[in-house]
């Protein structure tokens, strides 16, 4: 069984369209190559209830991983693992741990020792029984929580720090729980026909390969449209072996009728 | 009174981060420049029992818009239009209206009539009460339930059809139903400090500047921190007029600390 995840995006500026969701994307790249299945992302503003609700929905449908991103800087409006905590019923605390990350990466950037202010104290204070990941660049630990069968993985919302957490700490972590199943694709190119002229087609190869999931993206090059017929794995484990077959079946009905199918 | 919105992206290409939600980004600027509140982004894969489950979620939390992104073309996975059906405990009807636009679309683009395939009258089937949209440059008609108090909008997910549509049909519909309120933003550039230096000086400026809404992005530019400071109406309608008396607030404040503000 591949585990199934959820993406909890925080933050106010992917709801007024000033920044472009482009951590979720990439999330989903990386969980799909190891057989994580993301069921759903949500995007949420930077509010206590949002937060909460949104936390407590995902687990409530049996989310394995839910990772959160952004809000877990400095400022004020930052307020995902109070949000988190609320969700749990449980209290935010002074984590020992996460406090002496928070000096060693100021000390690694500023290259002296330095009093915390309470607004980088802040950044150490989390769910009870979390457990704190160091942010090898930026100064707001990540951290990560078992709540039975699931785990909260909460990550920062600057694409580098997030990036390289989850590169570094999380990908070993579920590769180790969940095991490894690789996830297939590829695209072919439809010219010649129009996506409803390909769609019997569709119908029929998903009966005939069901390993596989087709899906049609419809577009128009110069002027002409053009169809990308992508490929992958119908569930993350199960290989395309036959994808020549499926290539040959394909381009014969395509063929039949007037349209060319290329790599 | 602002209204509420929620997005809702239909998708499998979405979840294995094969695409950027770039049509979600989009619609969040246009909402937010007329004055809507987006709440909430929720994305799911062609999925039945998703979709049904994410309309219906977003109707309870009394959303006033809803819009759907893709699953509306010819292809079996295209099943956004049954899932909201579902959601509403509504039938799925041949719409004569809309099988016309699709007949109209052909004619467009084919410069000849032609009798609709099985996949392409599938377009027309709407849920009950369901008021299509024509489509100007692709085949699959948008459409718009009314709920109570609520709008669904759903719309297919090809980026310039989406566009297209919702700047033509749905823009207008919106300032009629709901008015329109200006939300204005600014961005300032800090130099020579960093997050958790300039977070106290984000808590004096809200408290005394409650219709302006603060928002730090932290970064890195040339090896030295760079911080956005992004400053908006903290709700759309409320206009920053005093822009100049903030700038020059945090221009003082972060003097003092040895930092520069430029614009």
């Amino acid at each position: 069984m591949n585990p199934h995840a959820e993406i909890i995006s925080v933050g106010r500026e992917l709801l007024i369209g000033k920044v472009v969701n482009s951590n979720a994307t990439w999330l989903c790249q990386q969980l799909t190559k190891i057989g994580v299945i993301v069921r759903r992302i949500t995007v949420i503003a930077d509010d206590l209830n949002e937060i909460a609700s949104a936390i407590r929905e995902s687990l409530n449908r049996n989310s394995q991983l839910i990772i959160t991103t952004g809000g877990l800087g400095p400022t004020d409006d930052d307020m995902t693992l109070k949000g988190v905590a609320q969700a749990l019923g449980r209290a935010l605390k002074l984590n020992y741990k996460a406090l002496k990350m928070i000096e060693e990466s100021y000390l690694r950037i500023l290259n002296k020792a330095q009093k915390l202010s309470s607004h980088q104290v802040k950044m150490a204070y989390l769910p009870e029984n979390a457990i704190p990941i160091a942010n090898p660049i930026g100064t707001a630990p990540a951290c990560l929580l078992k709540i039975n069968e699931s785990i909260i993985v909460c990550l920062p919302g600057v694409p580098e720090e997030m990036k390289q957490i989850f590169a570094k700490s999380i990908i070993p972590l579920i590769k180790e729980k969940f095991g490894i199943k690789i996830f297939q694709e590829k695209s072919f190119f439809i010219e010649g026909l129009r996506e409803a002229q390909i769609a019997p087609i569709i119908t029929e190869a998903s009966r005939r390969f069901p390993e596989a999931y087709f899906k049609s993206h419809p577009d128009i090059k110069n002027g002409k449209p053009l169809i990308e017929l992508h490929i992958s794995s119908s569930k993350p484990g199960i290989l395309l072996e036959n994808i020549s077959e499926i290539y040959e079946f394909l381009r014969k009905k395509i063929g039949r009728l007037g349209g060319r199918i290329r790599e």
